[in-house]
């Protein structure tokens, strides 16, 4: 599989984790765009969120759950965050492994890009 | 409940609905950012991505789910698209009700404001 961030779950890339647990990997963005600036990943390959089946509802919404964990460790709990989701090529989605950002540190503007 | 957005789901402000079910409503923003930008709100009022409890993760991944569907039938599934939750002041968060922005129709740019 050549995705990068199968490669990252895997180890093969070195990242810089933050969270990980049998089924998510959470990592620093290597070209963050808040000062706190966390990818989130699955460590199942779904390529988008077009690819989202039923069987990974649990899954999303674990992703979300382990996000408020990351949110409080990193400090961007109280202040407030952005979780970030791109798919496809207007969603500027570079990796087609689905990620979710969390972006915080900053006052983060609207539109969202 | 004061909330604009549960006043929203119950019907007694308008709002121009794209999709509902038993779990959530979504509709068009008022004030779009992009040529399409409709929120997703769950019915039940969680107030923030903060508050999402472990029996929550299924409507998590359902919002997900049903985010497929919404942006085929608004034209943005092949395109791409965007999905941003704000939480919190940083996040700039103005509903205290859960809520994801999906946002397609032109190039979503980087960093996600």
């Amino acid at each position: 599989m050549d995705c990068i961030f199968c490669k990252i779950v895997n180890g093969s890339i070195p990242s810089e984790k933050v969270y990980e647990d049998d089924l998510i990997l959470a990592f620093k963005d290597i070209n963050p765009a808040t000062p706190v600036h966390i990818v989130i990943v699955p460590k199942e390959h779904i390529a988008s969120v077009m690819e989202i089946k039923n069987e990974h509802k649990n899954l999303i919404g674990h992703i979300y759950i382990k996000a408020q964990k990351i949110a409080i460790e990193n400090g961007i709990s109280e202040t407030g965050f952005r979780i970030v989701n791109n798919c496809g090529q207007d969603g500027g989605q570079s990796v087609n492994h689905i990620h979710f950002h969390l972006l915080g540190g900053r006052s983060l503007q609207w539109p969202p890009g």
